[in-house]
């Protein structure tokens, strides 16, 4: 789909420099553009490839906008305005409506006359979906779920019985909302299953990568808020909640009954705890375990860094005995100070027990 | 599914106390409660609760009974209760029985003649689907494979050929059991395949959450004892056994050829080696990796606790000195020593090396 | 597929030891093997079985040929010699070529006349399935995707469109090729997702397990060079290049734009941070996380090894002030020698805060 600079800048809302009637139809990046390709620079590091990009033109901020001579889209958020640039240029395809005759929709069911149920898809009695909704071929809606108008289910996504995704979301392939939470009580050795009789609900806006996986509730509702993305393979415990705009990257793992609140970002594989709040604009270094709530806004961190093998070996060897290295430490301190001091009958602080035990009880807290 | 207190005392086993004509129809937490909910209180941090609750009947634990003046269940096992209680209150949908036109079952497949097989599923020649079990929507299973009598595979499950899931297991979407274990050889800087001609085979009463994957084994079989409960995207390497009763949260990977105890407990996103073995009774920490085989049944953890990022910066700087550290101390300490006692002549004690090498061999062990 | 020690013999270059005559019919461990079974010994652990087993006949590396007196196989690499066997033995079942009935394909999808399309299956406009290809159950195939000669797509894959699955692959259920990567701009409090327009290329010889996902470019493609081995719940970010011949065990992720260099081997549940480089010939141990290239081969660890409960808590109360027993050893080290020298005016490294100030630096570094 050609536009115009003129154009592109008329509905981005980016100041335009340069030639109006530059025509661009794709974008690409500095490196990879050529003739006809619109390409962006959001990353000073890529600042050099201005001076060689082969693009038609360009997006940029208005303190890199003197590098280039180049037709140019100048505003302060260049990421912001290349997202809508890309989008005009690349809508995704229409999905015709309508309902594939391989699809199998229960008569108790209500499509929208502009959905489209592509082929293979299984909707349950009492489901709904939408205006304009695309249910991907082998995706499977359960009895009395609904998906929202605008939304794209891709693919051989399930959405269990009674489970609600919100309007605008775009859910992709695999991803399994409204399973059973992990709820078992132990009895006389054996687990019994607590039934799972809350639902998930997913706000607007939402997007959810491909297998992700997101638990109903046990009693009580999981509920996903709006404009919520969720990257791949992340697992959502029964009864969380996740606040509005918050992101989370591949292969986090949430338990069940934690509220995890709004402007979060939360780096990739991180690990947080059951039962637990974080509160707004938190952000989670990659690979980071939280197992208590965290009260503060910031960023925090917990992965190792990597070291080579024979030297990540002695750090481990020697990680046990930190504590008692941070006894012996004190200790000494405390010889060294003693023998600095005049040494007096009934001194004893040169003993090193107490210190021993005032470190402990640090320990303990 | 209302049933009154009386009723749900005698097929529960609970102690009944006050009314026992109460009539309940769903449980609730004590706090979303109100009129016709049974709620429950097993965790003490909840008991305030049990003041202000709207419920009609609650389930409790003797000492906690006097907190009440409401109609209840009364046992030391109030979870298990509840557990119960759902169940009875939140009976499963029952599915009819029969073969969905849209379903392709080979003609050599045995299908009880109770058991629902729901659109679109594909089931192989040879393949057995016991009496009263309920295949879901989009599920595969291969040929040769069997799934016992009252089991559930939710929509969109695959079970590979020849793989067999025993009786009262639920499996849930996205789940995939009997894919190729990882099993390569190297030769000449290319990788040759080994065909991995083992099954999964999985007992009685086992749970398997969405998007896990169990591997069938190279040679022998894969192996999932009754009363395993796996939760969400969980991995089984092949040639895995894990032992009865034994539970795991999400996002756990446990690599090919390791045994896990019965009764073991893993924490979400826990990382198990290959090729060792963990006793009963063993429980690990969220994000606990297991390089080495576990003997001695007990609690271990091992992630790190996060913290804030500048912080975390300066431990992950300061960590690989801290064999070295370990060594300073110990060398300062001899000085120290030293300092305090008369020397005399052909003393080493004050050298330092000797004190390394002793460092060195306990870090190499 | 019963075959003679001659035949398998000449058709995996081994050199034969013994009757060459004698008949197997499939592969087994030492332990499991009996009558017709041949197994193999490649990990000299096991080498005490090589006197018990029951085997017909065995394969073995030259320096272990002697403590059998069995019918061999003898090769410098017993395992590759075992893949080649245990290929031959054990043939993966011929699928018969052609649509079934209930597949939906297309008419502008062009599939070559000895594929074969199993029930279910969905196959888009313009998309390309090889000669002898298989697709599976359930398996979805977009719109001008494409799918090599001789690849297998187990049930439930889906390839999203326009992406390529080159020859020979093998890919396990569940696994989602070419969703939309997680790129997003943020803008006045919103996310504004940014399409994603690039593809997935995966090479020749490629194997993906069970539930792995491979996300599609956002502007140029994702790409998996041949013969690299993908074990199950992977997770590739968008833009990232994979070299050929690496392997990865269960539960890697690998955030956007990472490129990977050929014959590494990754760890299993590793992640990987976006934007960096790997080397060639790197290994990572289990549960390693990288957030900065690596730029030079070998063996890299990070996680930390498991400790009993209790003992892990005191480690990690200790851990934040690692620094600070850093700072306090260096200044006892310096009091301690201030000590053992005659002091004399000006004398400032007893101080401490120069010490402390140089280890900051070495902090920030």
């Amino acid at each position: 789909m050609p536009l115009s600079l003129a154009e592109l800048a008329q509905r981005t809302g980016a100041t335009l420099r340069g030639d109006e009637g530059v025509i661009v139809s794709r974008v690409a990046t500095l490196e990879s553009a050529d003739e006809g390709a619109i390409a962006f620079l959001a990353n000073p590091k890529y600042r050099p490839l201005l001076a060689s990009t082969r693009a038609s033109a360009v997006i940029v901020a208005p303190e890199m906008a003197g590098d280039t001579a180049l037709p140019a889209l100048v505003d302060a958020n260049p990421y912001a305005i290349f997202a809508k640039v890309a989008a005009l240029l690349h809508p995704r395809a229409a999905v015709p409506a309508g309902v594939h005759p391989s699809a199998v929709v229960d008569p108790a069911a209500k499509i929208a006359p502009t959905a489209a149920i592509a082929a293979t898809a299984v909707i349950g009695a009492g489901a709904v979906v939408g205006e304009r909704a695309s249910i991907g071929a082998g995706t499977i809606i359960g009895a009395n779920a609904s998906v929202g108008e605008d939304t794209v289910l891709h693919p051989r996504v399930v959405v269990y019985d009674g489970c609600v995704v919100g309007p605008r979301c775009i859910v992709h392939s695999g991803v399994v909302i409204g399973a059973d939470g992990f709820g078992m009580a132990e009895e006389g050795g054996r687990w019994i299953k607590i039934p799972q009789v809350g639902r998930v609900v997913i706000g607007a806006d939402v997007e959810i990568g491909a297998n992700t996986t997101i638990d109903r509730g046990a009693l009580d509702d999981t509920v996903i808020e709006d404009d919520v993305k969720l990257d791949n393979q992340i697992q959502i415990g029964h009864n969380c909640r996740i606040g509005r705009h918050t992101a989370m990257a591949g292969c986090v793992g949430v338990a069940g009954s934690t509220r995890i609140g709004s402007n979060c970002k939360i780096g990739g594989a991180a690990i947080i705890n059951g039962h637990i709040e974080i509160c707004d604009n938190v952000m989670l270094g990659g690979g980071t375990g939280i197992y208590r709530s965290i009260t503060e806004p910031g960023l925090y961190s917990g992965a190792n860094l990597p070291l080579p093998h024979a030297e990540w070996q002695r750090v481990q060897v020697a990680l046990p005995r930190l504590p008692e290295l941070q006894r012996r430490l004190r200790r000494l301190e405390r010889e060294v100070e003693n023998a600095r001091r005049p040494q007096h009958i009934g001194d004893k602080t040169g003993d090193g027990r107490a210190d021993d035990s005032g470190d402990r009880g640090e320990i303990d807290s």
